[in-house]
């Protein structure tokens, strides 16, 4: 299977690097401070649940940039999540 | 600007309302509590900027999925990002 980068591909690669990255500040405060109260569980497991349909959406229209996003995503914030259910 | 729905563009329909869904719960608890200390500001504001490129990817992508979905993220987390900056 080929990656055949344009430049609107370029657009959702950088959309998913932002989105990505956006994990990563919430996952270093969780770390840091083992406060996770004010983080709403359902809206984590739903996260989880919709970047996964994301990812499958992605197979399925054969889209590079939701494949690889959504699988780093489901990794960062299910790391969070296992903080979340160990110091709520 | 016709919209021709697909199966996989369903798949990409229920992604997007799961995602938007998720970000629900947590509006929910900070406007309930007016606790946000847990929630990294970085990571809203990351976020935010993250799924307006979505949006914009959308758009070029003239990928209908995609661009509904993150509209209504950006409001919801819009609205959150309000309660994080009132109540820190």
């Amino acid at each position: 299977m080929e990656i055949t980068i344009t430049p609107v591909l370029l657009v959702g690669f950088f959309a998913g690097a932002i989105t990505t990255i956006s994990a990563i500040p919430q996952l270093y405060k969780s770390i840091k401070t083992k406060e996770t109260k004010d983080l709403s569980l359902g809206m984590i497991i739903l996260l989880l649940f919709g970047v996964t349909a994301w990812f499958v959406y992605g197979v399925l229209d054969k889209d590079w940039a939701l494949i690889i996003a959504n699988i780093i995503v489901i990794i960062v914030w299910g790391i969070i999540l296992g903080y979340k259910l160990k110091y709520k």
